[in-house]
């Protein structure tokens, strides 16, 4: 039996009411269903974002898990709604505007047998399909259908995989001059702890001495930060570090504290934003 | 059969454990109710932001849900607390402040029957009620044994519709002088992209010409916008402008910005509060 | 029988999706859990906040509810995870490192027969465990097992009661010179509203004259107040205020405002830090 667990990702916020409506929908329609939230504080519309963190969790679920996700700029226009479908793993539900790129590079890389979906029946729908919130009128309904065992193909007409909108930069650029590697990437994330991350996986550094960490060099937005660590632990308070995080990507951290902000005597203010180049070298 | 919905409204915020204690107490009582947040920041005692949120969302949720709402200055003092009874809708539990003046004033207008109970029956409550934390002690009791099929009458006596207490300036004034229609509202919410939302109707501006439209005026705090558009994309990045919200509301909203701060080099301030006087001139 | 609450009190925030990803892991081997989140924002790493806020919050579940506490400094080093089984209460659950200092404190007192467990059966945790997120592999899923009814002995080896680390400077030490007794405590929590409370119960102050009332003085960080009161509404609108808050504790507010902030010109900046001493003044 596959468990109607139904994760919802969106740029809402909670300060209003939508995910709560969100959820009102799903158990009016599937009063076992097992909704719950990963996040709702993606940056307004950053698509990058949403799709940065997704990639990161949607593993982390039992078999079966229905991921929807809702950052959507193109709401209301004719950007396609649609469900993914990732055998023995889940499936995804929202917008066709990238928001699933992450996940679907490392599903074909696995060699998975995706199926996509556009959510095209409007039986599966409200009623009434506003402009502006398709997560209550179109996502939040399917989702619960499909929690409650619909059959995916009900829900509209396949599309062909290599049809479904892909990021662009989805992964950095590597340049090499005079033997330093110039990686430029791009910050994909500000955790809660300030850690300012980048689209830079780990495994992109390779194996490095002692020296040439030390030598490794980050920066974005006015933050910058030099030698790569394997854990805080390693330098000073307040010093900013490069290492790779817990998901796997380069990330700049200062130690107890934040990366992200500068603290001056009036507060604190932005040091670096989303969608800031990430530049990292290695000699 | 009715849902066992509970929504949550409340001022307490995310960093303190007073909701988590009121899911706890509605599952104790009831095992099966699926309780929810609607939000839980409302501004510190902003009883008419609550009324206003409220009534945005009460209609998107199944029939029989019941809508818990505890912004509650007067916690502790004779005010009464209240059920109200919305035939084919649901039930409003909380503090008789004003909290439901919005919806009151709505389903008055449809003709609906409403009906009002004084939430005077102990047995219902917790053993001792604090003085402090009516949502523990009173609502989160009295919505669990509702959401468990207690007859709404047994909680207390029927109170007359007409004496529960209504907010005061519930909507705009308007004054008209040499052709110039001037709209005297108030903030009513700051929603989480920012957008500065007033309690006046859309449809209050009646039917513009695109002249007319592009010589509305609006200004609230230290924000004042010019031009009435459709969508956001009828402006450009960093402009204020004047449109009606998705949820039929005048506001102000910048273009992929945040209206309601200054943004500047030192970090952002707020440019608006709630309940400010917010004021729309059609020429 | 007893339900299967979860309450969850982390520092991991909301921004990423490590909270769900535990809920995740708890329906998936317990689909009829409970879980509800007490909170997630304790400053990251604050054992003392967290310590604090669940003291204040445990009691007030029914018998049998699982607190899930990960607040975790240690994590990955060799400090012990454990479940503290307190009779006719419930179950806490967590890293060994003084999460659970104050209700240990309050239980001793009472007399309770407390056992206490620690976690070394890896039959319970995921196959894999992260050297970074116990709340994922150890703690959730321990929970969740726990949760449908398997016995606590079965996770691990019993520990005696008096070896659990224990936090330091748990409560405040007092001096008395010249009749004036000054009392030496911990800012251990800021709430929503932004009242700024202390580790020193209200019961600590005895039975005060009006005058002596009138004679408190309590200082923390840059904030300084005088006059102990019963209620907010004693006095104006703006003034620092000392009184014993509803969790029994000493706390500076301010009336209609937030004690932690200086409000300037160019928005607010911090007034007071968690950890900062909080000294109170009785003559």
């Amino acid at each position: 039996m596959s468990l109607p667990l139904i994760t919802l990702t969106t740029d809402f916020g909670l300060e209003d009411t939508y995910v709560g409506v969100m959820k009102g929908i799903i158990y009016s329609i599937n009063p076992a269903a097992l909704p719950l939230d990963l996040t709702h504080t993606v940056a307004p519309q950053n698509v990058r974002q949403a799709a940065f963190l997704l990639s990161g969790a949607y593993r982390q679920f039992p078999p079966g898990t229905i991921h929807v996700a809702v950052v959507d700029p193109g709401v209301g226009t004719s950007r396609r709604a649609i469900c993914l479908v990732i055998p023995e793993v889940g499936y995804l539900i929202g917008p066709d505007n990238g928001l699933f790129s992450y996940i679907l590079y490392a599903e074909k890389e696995r060699g998975a047998q995706l199926k996509a979906f556009e959510l095209s029946n409007r039986a599966y729908h409200r009623p009434e399909v506003s402009r502006t919130f398709h997560g209550r009128d179109v996502f939040a309904p399917v989702a619960a259908y499909l929690s409650k065992g619909e059959p995916v193909e009900n829900f509209g007409s396949p599309i062909p995989i290599e049809n479904l909108v892909m990021l662009d930069e989805l992964w950095p650029t590597v340049k090499i001059k005079d033997k330093i590697r110039t990686i430029t990437g791009t910050v994909v994330h500000i955790d809660h702890f300030g850690n300012v991350i980048s689209n830079i996986p780990g495994a992109m550094l390779g194996e490095l001495t002692p020296d040439q960490r030390r030598k490794v060099r980050a920066s974005c937005g006015y933050v910058s930060a030099k030698s790569l660590v394997e854990t805080y632990g390693e330098s000073k308070k307040g010093k900013l570090v490069v290492l790779v995080g817990s998901s796997g990507f380069v990330e700049i951290a200062r130690v107890e504290g934040r990366a992200d902000l500068f603290a001056g005597a009036e507060g604190s203010s932005l040091a670096v934003k989303l969608g800031s180049k990430f530049v990292l070298t290695v000699q």
